[in-house]
C-alpha cells in the first residue's frame, strides 16, 4: 500500500484553500491506495481547529484515509479524534506529546490508549519534526493493544524496523523515508507513506509490487532510480514538495508564513522531476 | 529582576480552572518583579486558543508580565499576541516555529519580525523543549531589531551568553536555567525567569542582589544552597513544579493529562524543600 | 561474503596472548571468507606498536584478510601499514583521525590518499566507536580513487548505503552492522564484517545466499531469528563477544584491562545462543 | 592558577621537533604558573610511545606541570605514567579510555583508581576530542580517592562545574574552556588551563586576579574583551593555535600530517591577536 501524505494548500497570504485542498485530492486518489491527511507533509500542525475541521469536511476522500494528530494532551486531541471519526478516517496517526516530553514518563502509555479507546491508530515515529523518541519499548507495549494497528516510522533507522519485524505479531509497518524504501521492505514493512508518492505514484507502486513478487533486480533499480526523488524531498521538506507540485500544475499552494514560498533545494530538484518524467513515473 | 514563569493550574479532569490561576498570581506576585505567563513552565501549548483567552483575562496581574508564544506559524500567531497586548503584557517571549524547524530558513527572522513589528519581544530559546536552535547568528541579526528587547535563554549553555555579553549591545538577557544562574550574570545576564522562583521567589532575588551588589561570596554560598532545587526542577518539569506548590499548599493544580500528576523526583525534592523552609526561604 | 572481526586475546591480567591468536583463527577460517584483523571488535587500539606487530605475526591467516588501522596522524600509520603489507593483507581498514577531527579539514582527503598510495583500502565508517563522521561527499571523493575499494560501514544508517548504492560505481560496500544486515543487502551491500559472524559463521552465510538466489521469504525468516544475536552484540561489544567465544571452548581471551572480564548482556545472550545452537547454527 | 596546555611541534616533514620543544617551554614558563604537556592541545595522541618519552625528556620544565595521558587501556598506561612520574610531573591529567567506552562499565572507575594507586591524577572531561561522557556520578565516586585531586573540564558546561560546586568538597576544578571563563571561575573553578593562555598568559591572569580580588566590573569588562580569542581558539583548535605562535614568531611548529598546517580561521583570529597586542596583552 502506498498512501501519499496529502499537503494542505494555503494561498499566497497564508489563508487555508479549501478548493484546492479538494481539487488537490481528486488528482492524487486515483494513483494510490489511499491518503493521509493532516500527516508529515500536511501541515496539521499549522491549523487552528476550526481551520482543521473546514479541511477535513472539504476533502471527502473516497479511498481509505489516515487522519494525522499532533496535539500535546488528551483535551486538545479530543476534537480532532471526533472529527477524524466523524469524516470517515479507518484510523488516527498519532506523534507523542512533545513539549513537555523529558516529563512524560507513563503518560506516553496513557495517552495511546485513551486514544486507541475511542477510535483505531497508528503510531507515528517521526523525530525529524517530533523530534522525540518513541522507545521500542514502548512500541512493543503499545503493540499489543487490540486498536493500535502498527506504526509509520519515518526516522528511516532500520534497527527499528528490524525489531518490529523480529518482536512483534500482526502489526503493521509503513515507512516514511522514501530514501530507504527498498530496506523498510526487506525489513517487513508493508509499504509507504512517502511524501514523493505525491509526486511519482505509480513509481513507488511498482517497486513494492517488484519487490512483492521476488523480482529484487527491478526493485533495486528502481530504488536506485527514486533515491535522488526521495533524498532531496525528505531535505527539502514542505516547501519543496509544494513548489514541485506547482510546477507541475497541481494546486498545491504555498506554506504558511514564515515558511518561505520556494526550497533552496528546487534547483537540485528540477533535473530529478524532469528525466523521472522523462520516464513515464511522474504523476 | 526575578520573574516566575508561573504554571497554569488544571484540575484533576484536565479542565482549565482560571480560579485558581487568579489565587496563585496574587499569592506569588508580591515575592517577585513580574510574572511570565503560559512560558516555560506555563503549559501555553496545553491549551486550546479559547483556554488561553480565559486563562488570560481571568489573571488581570498587577505588575510587569511577559506573555509566552509558542506558535507555529504567524497567521496562528496573530490571536495570541493581540490577546497578549489588549492583557497589558509588557512584551511577548516568543519561541522559533519548530515542527518544520528544517525548512523555515529566512522564515525564522521574518517570523520574529512580523511579531516585533506589532509588539515588543523576547526572544524565547528553551532547546529542553522546542528541541531547535536559536543560531547565535540570527540573535545577533535580530537583536537590532527597536522591539526585540533581548532573550531568555533557557539552555543553561553559558558560550551563548559569553556571546550576548561580548557581541551585543543594548540587548537583554535572562536566563531560564536556575542550576546555573550565578554563572549566566557573571556572564552579563540581567535576571532570572526561573521555574525555581515559584518556590524561592526571595532566594533568587537575594543572590541577584549579592550579585549586584559586589558580595561574591554570598552569592557563591546561596548558589551552591539553590543548586539542588534548580536542578531537580530542570529534571522534573512541570509535574515536579506543580507537586511542590501543591505540597506548599498553593493552588498550582495538576498537569494536564496524559502528564503524570506526580513526579518521580518529588522523593528528592522533599528534603530539599524542607531544609531551604527551615532557613526560611520558601515562598 | 561473510567476514568475521577476530577478536584479539588477552590472558587473565592482560597480557596479548598469541597462541590463543592462533588457536583461534584456525578455529575460525574454515568457517569463513577471510578475516579482519584489528578490526571493529579486535581491539587494535588496545595494542602497543610492538604487541601489533607479534600478533600479526603470529597469526598467518590463509584465507584472504583486512587489517584494520585507527591511527590518528600520518607518521603513526606508517608502521602499521608496512607491517599490514609484509604479513599479506589484501587491504586496509582505515578510520579516519578522530581526537582532533573538528580541526582536520582537507587533511581527511589527504589522509585516505597518502595511505592509498602505499597500499588498496576499505574506508572503514564505525561512529559508536570512532564518533566521527566520514561525510557522504568524502566518501564519494574518495571512490573515485584507484585503490580505494570500498567501504566498511557500521553505521547502520541505510540512507548512508542507499547513497552508496545509487551514487557510487565500483565501490564495494560491507555492512558491519549485523542487526539490519538483510536491509544493507536490499540496499547493495555485497557481505558482511560482522561480530556475530564470531559465533554464527554459516548462518550468515546462508543468508547472504538466499538473499543473493532471491530466496527473499527464506532471508527474512533468518534475518529475524538472528536479528536477537546481532542486536545483543552490537550492544555488549567485545566484552560480551568474548564471553560468549568463552562459552563456547574457543580460546578468545578476555578484554583488555580495564574493561570488565564478563559483560551485563551475558545473561540475557545466552538463551539465544542456546536456541541458535540447537537449530545447528553456531560455529 | 593560570596554565597552558604547551604545544608539542613538529617540523614541516611532521617529525617531532624537541629542540623547538624546549625552546617553547622556556618562552612561555616564566608568564604562566606552570604547564600542561601533552594535553588538549598537546597532541600526545599523534605520538608514538618513543617519541612521548624523547619530548618529555627535552622539556625539563622548571615550574609545577601536569602531564596529560590518553590511553585506552591499563597496559597502554603504564609507560606514559611511569614516564611522567620520572620527569617529575606533580599530576597526571587523565581522559577516560574511549574507543570501546560503551561497554567499559565499570571499568571507568577502576581505570582511574588504577592510576591513582601509583600517581595523584586530576580527571580530564574534554567531550570535544574525546567524544565521550564522564558522569557526574562517576566523578562524585572518584572525587572522594585521596589521590585523585580535582578535573580539568573542557565542556564548558556549566551545570557541572555547579555541580562540583555545590557537591564536591577539596576538588580542585580548572576549566578548559576560555570562553566561558569567567563563569567558570564564578562556579568555583580555581583556575584555567587553557590554550587561550599560549598567547596571552598576562591577560587570563589578570582576569583571574579581578575576580579573586572582587573586581567583579573589571573582571566582566575583561572577559567580554577575551571573548573572541578563547572562542576562535576552540573552534580552530591546535592547527590555529599553532599558526597564531607561529606568527608571533614562537617555535611552535605544524601540525603533524594529514592535520593542515594552516587554519581557515587565522583570518578572523589576526585582527584579534592585533588588538589585543596593540593593548599589551599578547606574550
Amino acid at each position: 500500500m502506498i498512501l501519499p501524505p496529502i499537503p494542505t494548500p494555503f494561498d499566497g497570504k497564508g489563508r487555508l484553500d479549501t478548493g484546492a485542498f479538494q481539487e488537490l485530492a481528486l488528482a492524487l486518489e486515483p494513483l494510490v491506495d489511499g491518503l493521509l491527511i493532516y500527516g508529515s507533509n500536511g501541515e496539521g500542525v499549522h491549523l487552528t481547529p476550526e481551520e482543521r475541521r473546514l479541511g477535513l469536511q472539504a476533502l471527502k476522500p473516497r479511498k481509505p484515509f489516515l487522519v494525522g494528530l499532533m496535539e500535546e494532551t488528551l483535551p486538545q486531541a479530543e476534537r480532532a479524534l471526533e472529527e477524524a471519526r466523524e469524516a470517515g478516517a479507518f484510523a488516527l496517526l498519532a506523534t507523542p506529546p512533545r513539549y513537555y516530553h523529558a516529563s512524560l514518563g507513563e503518560g506516553l502509555l496513557r495517552y495511546y490508549e485513551a486514544l486507541a479507546e475511542r477510535m483505531p491508530l497508528f503510531l507515528y515515529h517521526v523525530p525529524q519534526n517530533t523530534r522525540v523518541d518513541l522507545p521500542l519499548s514502548a512500541v512493543a507495549a503499545l503493540g499489543q493493544h487490540p486498536k493500535i494497528l502498527g506504526i509509520k516510522d519515518s526516522s528511516g533507522e532500520m534497527l527499528r524496523l528490524a525489531f518490529y519485524q523480529a518482536r512483534l505479531k500482526d502489526f503493521r509497518v509503513f515507512t516514511g523515508h522514501a530514501p530507504t524504501f527498498l530496506a523498510a521492505l526487506a525489513l517487513g514493512a508493508e509499504g509507504g507513506i512517502l511524501a514523493a508518492a505525491n509526486l511519482a505514484p505509480r513509481a513507488y507502486k511498482a517497486l513494492l509490487t517488484h519487490f512483492q513478487q521476488g523480482r529484487l533486480a527491478e526493485a533495486q533499480a528502481l530504488q536506485r532510480r527514486l533515491y535522488p526523488l526521495g533524498d532531496l524531498l525528505s531535505r527539502g521538506g514542505v516547501p519543496l514538495l509544494k513548489q514541485a507540485l506547482r510546477h507541475l500544475g497541481l494546486p498545491a499552494g504555498y506554506p504558511r508564513p514564515p515558511y518561505p514560498q520556494e526550497s533552496p533545494f528546487f534547483g537540485e530538484l528540477l533535473p530529478v522531476l524532469d528525466s523521472l518524467k522523462e520516464e513515464g513515473w511522474i504523476l
